[in-house]
């Protein structure tokens, strides 16, 4: 299984790589200087090893540091629709994040101050492939490129200010997205694979992929009917039951935490809260 | 006045420059490509006049062709508000729509294949002149570059599909945004001004600016307080009362169709509507 990886060099730039291990090995070129750059030309599988790095050395950047669109399915989990109280509907509920956004693997998840209602939301993230517009469900696996762990941290009060979720879903250093891109060919049974979101080791999110209301090609073909779709673009695909802001009593992130969100051989992904400075 | 027009020249490359009534007078450089990149590096009352061309042999691209964010304020008047029989929360609706939904002045507005119920929603479209983050409203309008009409085209069942808007706010063609940049010092009394819908020469929407709710300090204070802007970036500002679906009859937009928004000195934006091919 490759595991695709974005980073900064030593030396500060950015970059990105294949993940054997401890060993970080450049597959960036002048020609090709991002993932996302790899993806559109089509030349991922086919790079030349460039330098190593130990990977305490790099820097992990989120998987793709640029995506044009971040498209977010709200309310994908039938447990996670029965906690807010809303109706399920007969399409998915989608909203947007940007990418100033993301943090990375490794990198401080960071609670607005305008907010003391920080949660986690553990979810799948698609990594798209190819252009797509328009593409019928029987056809969407063909444009996938992979998977990532995804933490659509959220700002419970600014998302509920009014009737539209963005305003609590992308403030800067919010959004995790990591580790690797793991190619979706490397994956055999996807729907099993469980989304397991622990806060500081107390497992709070734990259910199948199979358990989505829309699942992976259903959400492209919706999605690709109203945006079209370009390489590098990450859909993230809804979180499972158990959010913070549901609880009783309410748990929230605060500095000093450790969430992690794994999704079994798509990896971990682990991040400190810190207050925003 | 001066009124900046992103454009195609005859030749077909992407260019901006400054409307003189019939004569477009070209002021892209090779280190200031465009109306953003003059915005960006502070060009934009300083570059020196280039080639001129007729009006009538260049086509219109919208006032800026690649936005980084388009933030769309919803349930902005209240005869809006009260038409949609939504309740007034303490602050403002925010979604997000896409660039490559935008369309310029005189182009054809896209009625998407999967709607029949494609509605106009007329709006003072603000561009953002200099990076701004967590401004105080009182400091706003230093960030203000000017402004421009708006057309949120909207397919009121894709974006009543589930509580988020965004599908039914970014298909390809749906907003148009034009004709002009008009800067903010060129505008005496901004309130004052009327946002006028006409459908097929009827009226349809008519307000003035300062019925909005919220008004442009404030949504730029709110929208900076969770998303950085930057040159460029768009803010629509609401729609009055008068939206074609909350009509008895409904009233929506169907190809041959002529739609057009004015505001007052900031210019009339025209487009017909065609059906998607």
């Amino acid at each position: 299984m490759t595991r695709f990886v974005s980073f900064r060099r030593p030396d500060g730039t950015p970059s990105f790589g294949r993940q054997d291990g401890e060993t970080i090995v450049e597959l960036a070129t002048d020609a090709t200087p991002s993932l996302k750059a790899a993806l559109s030309d089509g030349s991922l599988s086919m790079l030349a090893d460039g330098a190593s790095f130990a990977a305490a050395d790099v820097v992990l950047l989120p998987v793709i540091p640029d995506p044009a669109k971040i498209l977010c399915v709200g309310l994908n989990y039938a447990e996670h629709v029965k906690e807010t109280g809303r109706e399920q509907k007969a399409h998915p509920a989608i909203f947007v994040r940007y990418a100033d956004s993301l943090v990375a693997d490794g990198q401080p998840l960071v609670k607005p101050r305008v907010t003391e209602r920080f949660d986690y939301e553990g979810e799948l993230a698609v990594v798209i492939g190819k252009p797509c517009h328009k593409v019928v469900a029987a056809d969407a696996w063909a444009y996938v490129a992979g998977y990532a762990c995804f933490n659509d941290g959220s700002a419970r009060d600014w998302q509920r200010h009014n009737i539209q979720f963005t305003p609590g879903k992308t403030f800067p250093g919010t959004g995790g997205f990591g580790p690797a891109l793991v190619t979706a060919d490397a994956i055999e049974d996807l729907g099993a694979l469980r989304v397991q979101t622990r806060l500081n080791g107390e497992l709070v999110q734990d259910q199948p992929i199979a358990d989505m209301i829309w699942d992976i090609p259903t959400v492209i073909a919706y999605i690709s009917a109203f945006t079209p779709l370009a390489p590098g673009d990450v859909i993230a695909t809804g979180t499972p039951g158990g959010v913070g802001d549901k609880r009783t009593p309410p748990l929230y992130m605060k500095a000093g935490d450790k969430v992690e969100v794994a999704i079994g051989a798509i990896g971990t992904l682990t991040n400190r809260i810190i207050d925003e400075q």
